[in-house]
């Protein structure tokens, strides 16, 4: 590992958490260059929903590759972006009675942010943005801007305008009805808040500690947005393309985002692909407006179009919340067996804290987290669970929630075997 | 081309130009669904420095794919990884005697301008940057503050803060040393213009027009950085890889920049990947302080060597050169043949107008632009260039400067041919 | 009135709803060119808090002029500026046990605020400010930043950055502890609120509706700042002074703003003046770092010292809180007999609503406010007391809230008589 | 002095150089607390155009305040008022030929930069703003943006954003025509400065080191304002009101800027008040959008009434450039003895440095800049005049520049007196 150390940056961070060098994967199961075996609850932070090196995917992208299909073309016509689209539209968008506009960004999810924060700016006249507390967006200025993580913050070395952030659903000390105030706020010419832009809302905070918002909060936003004319644009980039159990995180609860970014899970075989899907009456661009070079991704538009088939029959929605099941039975289970009571920490600023009757474990569908209380805690589980051959995340404030967002594609009995992992170094760490 | 046309965002550009479906592309070489061939002057935007399907890539990204190789890992450590490591630093940094850290950020050319922002004022605690007129450095809100196209900016919807721009060399109006404002107003406190936590360069602007910097500026400029501890970023991502018949476009001018960013053909392929090279003294990072999801792109990473070795020998530096002059020589052909005088505008803004005895075309290594003085002239010469058969995009100040980046790897007897049909639609345009 | 028409710019405002050409005044009456009388509970926006013309300011002033009393010294020393120290050290700050250094700013509120934003900012190191719903602060870029009212947001024509917008004490909607959100958002690393340079409030909230924070709450905001090593301004232009029947509106609840800003009231005679009070220990300034042409103002100075005359004993301050009790129970009568129920709007974002078991009116000292529910019944009754001789202006969102706030020194007939003139004009504008 | 150290915030700055408590003054004379007379070459930073104590003035005053006059109307109307309005239209506007509309604006020279800002940003719907190296505009955060002092620019905490800065006229290392980068930057849309909301400019930069503007450079500035449909401000309140021997500084030089600030001068006495001048197109203020309470100064519009008679006819005008061309004579003398050659300097940022053929003194009317090439022997100069008996101050980057201002109503004698102090002291300092 010298010439990593050597040569790379000293902002390089997972690999700290994993210090063994990968070399093979294949669906749940990572593998280092000595043969030692992983199982892979982190899933590439939520991109390999469909698992490393997926059959069908690996297939489709060698023939590809072997009869010299184009791999970049910026945003020209392909043959492999039309088939992406057509199988898009037929599957996701048209049994959903969704109408979207697709804009393939920059292949990141930030880019894809950007796009959606430049658009609502454009269609609105307005400059600022609402968005939300422990909300996690991306790395560059302007998505930057909308990100709660400090760290991440503070490295922007200026300051980050034309946002107001306001608590999320659940966060301490807020009203049950968080949205009250806002209300009040949006009618009164001398609060201070102007109607913004956008509302820039994750429906589950992945990055933020696996919060949820509850449907009535989130419809209630969506009234909000709708009556001050605001945009809704739902950041759908950790938690869309099947992670909760539905293709959208938000078509379950009658939500009609006017923006969806969509990124991670969309390219389906962990190549970058980003996406920004915009209500017609919205796709005010010129063109050329915004750009990228690697906006046209032939590689990813062929996995991804084998991804899409998954959502074809409700089979795999379905194995998602069977299997969703499993996980949160185990992790009721750990929480009842080594703590008291939920969260045992008086001070604690987690939205699901024991002063909201909250659970130290919440999620839907294939994500779930696990709220130890301290970093310390999830940070240790973390080393423990990785000596035993588990690769799991901690993400949160102060990093104190344990994540688990294992490929959607997981064997049942792989699952099984993390949980076992994941318990075994809950109770070392807790008990010891 | 319906399903374009209905499901695509308006945003949608180069498409337009170029209205087929791409189907397969071979080097320098392009192939619509109907079987038609267009040889290519674009290369992706400058990604493509080693052709279309470079076989020797290929073969290396099947064998990874088919043997389980792992794709996706933020920034994990994966052999590929390593391999790409190993190479770019015994072939490029240690023959060169640089000594860079090596950071893989979100794969976009973007990010790596975003992150090289963030370090420069981390690293002097300052909040400005110097970029320069028709610089371009990427759409997010960070690089899209210091790009200078005005469409690009305006659709940033807020302003574009804490940059300050100036004149790039030769830019109309200036001084012949443009460098000489600058220098007192950095040493004048009431100047307004405080030393900045960086200047962000293109040694040559691509997207700007292909204006080249001429050595003393450049160095001058590295002068006045040093002087008053600003950091240097050379923006290498469409000049760099060998573009300019160099690896690194500034390393036969004596420059050593502190921060370097590279995109595009660092990858090989034509899949993401971007870098951000660091001197080892400015590499204050904090672990983890500047991510992004896709920051490990192993398949970029198996092109990425393979392109490396092309840089083992001056073989291919040479080959470059040649290829260049052979541009270089038909240029002057067609300025001398179709104008009377290299540029007959009176208000022409750019930096190669006749009021600077500029002349109307210019480049270096492989990368040429033909000055038409009005885009309308250069955007009737791309459609006409693509009626027969040739793929050449605009760049510039109202896109009237055609820009010509084949892949570096072109047969000389496809480049005649390309240079051919552009000659043509010259001829055809301009006195028709 | 021709000449204000044709020369003055549309900007003009007061005038519109007092449409008279004004000629004298001497303590709480005006009196326009016709020689008709008005009795003033605007005085002057809060300035004139110890009347029009008062004599015993006449005879100072008049006699320094005569004597060739240096006028303008920026920020030299004169005999005037000692004397006003010397009054200000003996009689405010020494008898309240206060050690504060004075900064005589520009002489306008703005630029007290504008000094304190600076100083808090260069003390901390940070850049954000949190100020709060309805606060108002002033018309310059940095005040109007923290200045609630959408009007005057709006000119800006620029982002108002730096700036955080809490919800201030009773806000419709928040806790009834509306701070305890805040308390968790400041320990929570990533909330996207990160401790402040300094909390900027107003105990009463004048310009934005009379609205009055209550003491547990200012407590608390303190012991919050104090933790997080925020300053706390207190911006006490419109109540300081006397106006709550203390000097500052602050001294009775224990609160120790470690910024004070003055200005209004601090000149005695309706000429410019204006002081940044600052703990010792933040007298961090270099010499000269924020100046100001007009901010050594030596009529005001003279003015200001025959006001602070007014603070040597009790007996000023009890008439205060005796003729606020007149205003208040003349309030309450108006209420409880043209209302049935305190305020009757669903929507109202009053912080005084029925919602919270508000009252419409609200008060403390001789600063009172009555809610009207809406801005045109508030226009109406302007118009109707104007009518009948009677200067009163509205405030609050949608100008709904008429404030009282007359001269400290009004007479007690003449308050009753302008008391009477009010519930007429309210009377029939309800009834009617 | 004692209670001024112990009291006084750190930040006080003149009073430091001229360490005497002042009393009494009279015209261009100042006595201090034991009778010590003064002359004053400063005039209150340039307020006291009419001299201290004007005889007019203080009966037009005293007369008033007996007559209980009102002293503050915030902006309403008052026979003042009227009286100043129906003077500046006759003796100012009308003989000028100028369509102004007049806004009363608080009153500092700052606010009336804001409020110009403001205007200029609404009537274009653009948000930059461009201003000079150099330049003085204010302290507050939007004139502060526009200004080029780094002291002041640092203490702002936070970024000064939406303005460009661009070298002023004779700004050294520029082409003899500046505006010419300007012209074509203004002309290409990829060069990163668009058309700004307004130029903001200094006819004289008085603040800056006495610099002028050739009226070549102000009217191809404004040619390119009104091409480019960008207002053109033109900031007068230290060089308006007669000081260099018009009224305002731009009238002889066919000049007619859409919006004029003044400040200073305006008021006579050394009262604070501030005024822009709108052109009558571009009123486009709704009522009360930019506010103030101190924006109605009746005392100053009683003496800035009688000031206004001072320009009923040319005598004055003519006393001004008599009395302005003794002082440049004796500079010119003083120059001539006590240095070979203008500026020896070789890395001097001064405008005028021997690099343009500048001198060491340049100045029009009474407005006269020495520069001394460095600020320790401009402060040594100003110590050692100070001993003598005069008052003068520095100003210019370091401050290396004498700036002379007196009284416009200074008597020939006593001019020639202080130039006498002021020859032995640079004699003393020079030779010394």
């Amino acid at each position: 590992m010298q010439i990593f150390e050597r040569l790379e940056s000293n902002v390089r961070g997972y690999c700290r958490s994993f210090p063994v060098v990968f070399d093979k994967a294949r669906n749940a199961e990572q593998f280092d260059e000595t043969g030692r075996r992983y199982i892979d609850f982190f899933a590439g932070a939520g991109v390999l929903n469909f698992g490393h090196n997926n059959e069908a995917m690996k297939n489709a992208m060698v023939e590809y590759i072997n009869n010299d299909g184009v791999t970049h073309s910026l945003d020209m016509y392909t043959m492999a972006k039309r088939q992406f689209l057509e199988n898009f539209e037929a599957i996701i968008l048209k049994p959903r009675k969704l109408e979207y506009k697709v804009q393939f960004t920059g292949p990141t999810g930030t880019n894809s942010v950007e796009a959606a924060l430049k658009l609502a700016r454009k269609v609105t006249g307005r400059r600022s943005i609402v968005s939300f507390t422990d909300g996690f967006h991306g790395m560059t200025l302007g998505s930057l801007a909308c990100t709660g993580n400090k760290l991440f913050r503070d490295a922007a070395g200026v300051s980050l305008n034309d946002v107001v952030r306001l608590p999320f659903d659940g966060y301490p000390g807020a009203n049950p009805d968080s949205l009250e105030t806002l209300r009040f706020q949006l009618n009164d010419p001398s609060s201070g808040l102007a109607p913004p832009a956008a509302f820039l809302v994750e429906t589950i905070q992945a990055e933020g500690g696996v919060n949820l918002a509850r449907k009535e909060w989130l419809l209630a936003l969506q009234d909000l947005a709708r009556k001050h004319e605001s945009l809704l644009i739902v950041d759908d980039i950790q938690v869309g393309c099947g992670r909760t159990g539905t293709y959208f995180s938000f078509e379950d609860i009658g939500l009609e985002p006017d923006l969806v970014c969509l990124a991670k899970g969309i390219g389906g075989f962990g190549t970058p692909l980003a996406v920004l899907l915009i209500k017609p009456e919205y796709d005010v661009w010129s063109p050329g407006e915004h750009t990228g070079t690697f906006r046209g991704q032939n590689l990813s538009f062929v996995a991804g179009t084998v991804a899409l088939q998954y959502f074809k029959n409700k089979k795999f929605l379905d194995s998602i919340t069977k299997k969703g099941k499993i996980m949160e039975d185990r992790l009721a289970g750990i929480v009842k067996l080594y703590w008291q009571s939920p969260c045992l920490r008086d001070d604690c600023y987690c939205p699901h804290n024991k002063k909201n009757n909250g659970v130290s474990h919440r999620g839907k569908g294939m994500i779930h987290g696990l709220c130890l209380g301290h970093g310390k805690t999830a940070a240790a589980i973390v080393q423990e669970s990785f000596k035993n051959g588990l690769l799991i995340a901690s993400c949160g404030p102060e990093g104190k929630v344990l994540k688990l967002i294992p490929p959607l594609t997981i064997e049942d009995d792989t699952l099984r075997e993390g949980l076992d992992i994941l318990e075994n170094a809950v109770k070392k760490v807790v008990s010891g």
